[in-house]
């Protein structure tokens, strides 16, 4: 099979390097906005074909997936090209900037019968479909409440800056709360029924920088010129919700956390024990129990549940991390491109779908200062 | 000096224990609902006089204290009475069951010039009151964010009892949630201005047990005769809130949390660095930054903020417990007693005033399922 | 019961706090090098009686008990005269400075019948409790490797300066290894059989201040007027030895481990499961499995084994400190004096003579470089 | 550039994908002991050529280099070939089955002046890099002491069985003792000079399937039939050692440690600081401090020591795993292939050779019972 890359930044370079240990997947070109910044990476990363324009690479049968790894705004065009041309599609999350365009994304790919996936990868480290097999199985009883936050600390400082900052109505929440969001209902099975959130932006300008910054550098930028620009997507946001029918829950998604380098926080309580993990430490699974010892599981096959061994390719204690998890969604993306009939284990343009539902809801509350409800899928 | 204590619970029991440690104050006498409880009681502790009736205790002019470990509703009467008769007054949390009451307690405590103190002794933990140095000290800059929880799980299953469960209007926010607020606006100096607040009881019955129980024995309970009994006190309890004039807050109070002990979580985000303390480790102090390391402090004199060094008595990492908050409190309300010039450094009736305004505000914005201000001291 | 305390400093004042929760033990009198001293320390800690010589307390009928907390080479002098005046004494460790003067010093006790106490104290944290519970039940299987270290980093610098430095044949090991040591016998039931053991002392001279200086406190001390003096105790031992039968052991002492302020580490691995525990979160207790979740239990009476129980005073996750293991011992202590029958549940003398047995293979093999036998009791 | 990969087990199977990930070298080729073995895995991991003879890959010019993942006997033979055959060679470790090989192997790679690496990957998580780099650069002053251990529970039981079991005259030490050994040494820069251990062999028999079992997954192989075969391979050892002129040090190394999956601990005290690192969670890195707090630091590259900055490649709090070490070797092992002059960051022959010296003298040390020296490189 014969993949293609479009954007050359931080995902496109982790996109390309793990889509390569497959090895039945060649990364057969790369798209960026100009031939010269295609060419650049492609030569850094052995990489035959690139081009400044992506329709190219549409036009040519031999390719069969696109993997779109722009800025947001870019989603919505380039995968409804894709699709149209028939191309299987890959999108980084959020999958799109509204509602309207995702479910349009979501149409077009069902029509098209073509494959799509949105880039929700934090759900396939193996403790955390441990914690969904845990969940399935009944092991934690009743859900009751579930709890946590999705905080770094990478834009603390108003002379940090990033194109991210730029990309529309929403950022901290878009970026890394829909992860935290679409882990919880992926785990728990349960939907966020109704929330109050409150947004915030600390930073009402920053200081951008002459040049261009690439996503998570802004901590090692050289000091240059700068001039000031208003902001307003948030870089904080607190939610309470409602989980299910019964469930409740709290959580923050922050990106100005002094020391949270990416805290992935969650803690899942049910009736019969709880499940709690941290993406910081990715191997490790805490088990509460009210009559016993709490449990800590060490990622180890043998300890999984057995609807979630198939995650973890290493042995007890060797560690598998973030660009791992990149391998499990291709692996199982690719082998439904193969296979069409092939069972769907992994993240598709529906739940890109809700998580904007669910960030729409954010952000009404939150301008409301009020409880909304959420849409039902 | 003399004290008395009210109540022959745990409470009264770690009072009594932990007063004697000072040398300076005589466990003088137990009172208890019946004379043949407070005997017992003193027989087993080696207390000399026990009374069913604590009157009597107030009427002798050599005791100079009473320390109030009674459910929370007879606070007020006890504590009104005391005053009365000159005695200063150590009570534990919630101060009462009503703002109203509060004040009054408060009012009369200042009328009389009384040494009054609410007993938030978790304010007193080394590392709290580090961290209270370090952001008095502008080590964190500006507040933004606070967040956390304080969670147990001693009354997970509907066949867990209590009498707390029984005390009125608020159980979980009142007997714990109340210990977090204090703590956050003991350290932080600010003042939670506004808040979203949603709690529930998922227990809605209870399975209530013949005898009597002790507090957090529930769980060692043998099964015996028991009767169904309707429960209107919260199991759980989840805010968010605004702290201040610019900082977020987000926490989650729970009893039913499987695996959480006695689990007090606050995490304190500022621009310049953050703190975060977990209750079940609290010789323990993490330090988050951005451009450097993170801290991570084992208690030890020579390493806290000086101003919170007098809250530690023992060489580094030699841990200091639940026990000896008791006797940090307890040292210095009795400087007061003795020299009523002495600076008040411990949580007064005034504290606990503030609590009851915040619980409060908890069970209104719950009910109306809207954001509520909180009254201002 | 009446206890009188000999030695004023941070041992003597712990002791002092912590006997006086018993309630039904006096703290009657303080003794110290000189009167001055003496009367200091009893008027800053309300003691009544304080005298420069303790011979005055051994003759006074009224007191039951002694406890030594003085320099090491006072032990052997001062429990010998309290025994033959008839007092029950605790005594500080380690017992002695020889293993000859253990040995005359448990002979006396036994010969008088006295209640006689090496003060291990750390023995009894709950959790500590807790492993020898477990390892008893079988619940560990065979023990097969136990390995760890006691360090600390207050003697780090030659600056670093204490009594404790100048004191004998032996420092790190005699003061810390011998806790751990006592701590492996404890739970394990088995005896150190041979030891091939390396000390060193990495300050050969050390500067000694002009005045004197509390112990742990060196690392506050002001700078002030030194002179170079020689050293010749250890700062660092590193051990492997073989326990019982069949088990292995590593271990390594040190006062010199930048960053470890208290850190008494003990793992012990059995053919059925293992425990782990580290004295800076003494609450919590680590338990290895292969087949299924290791554990992790925040110390709570209804998850200790049921023979530990009575070692946790508090509820689950109020945490017990170094404070309260003092409360443990003087606790059963003094049941043994009220009742010379009662069972025997703190250490001996005879368990501070097998702590010098122990020592004295370590100091052997280190000079001979070679393995060494260490005598049965 | 074309690499071909000797061996269908574990090994080969992770240098295979991780190989790709570098996307200018081929995996050309797989060769095993049959060629049907060779062509399952070739099918499996989409290989074009398989082999049950590695000579034909030797004898294609069009091969650059050969990654040796077999059982530890057939590392000489084969290397030795690949060497005679001009072919760079990347081999596991241990390298040989002993000095006289490993010194031979060595000898014949800089006779062909080509590439050579002893595979311990290990040394380049990222965090173990910035050790190395806090080292070097005087952060941690002298070394004093170093202790930890590399602990596994994969054999723990007698029914476990592994090819490794039966593979020469060391199994725990060689397979994983050594890459503690290597790790030390690489961090510090200083030489293991004489040593003390002691070696044990706990099941001096083992229940041998009648299949054939791959490495780690002993663990959740089914019974079946079994025969009882007496082994003469350690399950753990522990030793102390000198390091250096001045440094001590102590460590265990165990693959019956219940609990342990895979724990690489490492404790590196210094005059000025410590580093402490575990395997099990290799993004995170604990900095000692007597008078500051300690650090602690998540993996980021923005926080690494500069020199180390390079072995990360990921984000802040974005976890790098086992896998990712592979790459880091591979890039620079190829990047020497590619230009002979490049520097040589990785670990050659010489590093293998050493640690075989190593491994001789623990074996000599314990048969003796006594302290022995390691010579010198």
């Amino acid at each position: 099979m014969r993949a293609v890359i479009i954007g050359t930044g931080f995902m496109g370079r982790v996109h390309t390097e793990n889509l390569r240990r497959l090895g039945n997947v060649e990364v057969a070109g790369i798209a960026a906005r100009t031939e010269a910044q295609a060419r650049l990476f492609a030569d850094e990363l052995s990489i035959e074909r690139a081009a400044g324009d992506y329709r190219g690479f549409l036009a040519d049968p031999a390719i069969d997936a696109v993997h779109i790894c722009t800025p947001n705004a870019m989603h919505f065009p380039l995968a409804m090209a894709a699709l149209d041309a028939g191309k299987h599609v890959l999108c980084e999350k959020p999958l799109a900037t509204s509602v309207a365009e995702a479910a349009a994304m979501l149409g077009r790919a069902r029509e098209k019968n073509l494959a799509n996936c949105t880039f929700h990868n934090l759900r396939y480290y193996p403790q955390v479909q441990n914690m969904r097999a845990l969940c399935q199985a009944g092991e934690l009883g009743d859900i009751l409440a579930v709890q946590g936050t999705y905080s770094q600390d990478w834009l603390l400082y108003d002379t940090d800056w990033n194109w991210r900052i730029e990309s529309g109505p929403s950022r901290a929440f878009a970026d890394i709360g829909t992860h935290w969001c679409d882990m919880v209902e992926h785990i728990t099975g349960l939907r966020i029924a109704s929330l109050c959130a409150d947004i915030q932006t600390f930073h009402k300008t920053r200081k951008k920088p002459a040049g261009s910054v690439e996503t998570f550098s802004a901590k090692t930028a050289l000091p240059g010129e700068y001039r000031e620009v208003p902001i307003d997507t948030e870089d904080f946001a607190s939610m309470i919700f409602r989980l299910g029918d019964t469930a409740r829950g709290a959580m923050t998604v922050s990106q100005i956390s002094a020391g949270r380098k990416n805290r992935l926080f969650v803690e899942i309580y049910g009736t019969k024990a709880s499940v709690v993990w941290n993406g910081e430490k990715p191997d490790e699974l805490w088990i509460g129990r009210r009559n016993e010892a709490n449990g800590l599981i060490v990622k180890d096959p043998s300890l999984l549940n057995e609807s979630a061994r198939s995650y973890a390719d290493l042995p007890g204690g060797h560690s598998e991390g973030y660009d791992d998890t990149f391998k499990q969604v291709f692996r199982r993306f690719y082998r439904t491109v193969a296979d069409r009939n092939a069972p769907v284990e992994y993240p598709t343009f529906a739940d890109g779908l809700r998580q904007l539902r669910i960030l729409d809801g954010v952000l009404q509350s939150s301008r409301a200062r009020a409880w909304v409800e959420v849409l039902k899928d």
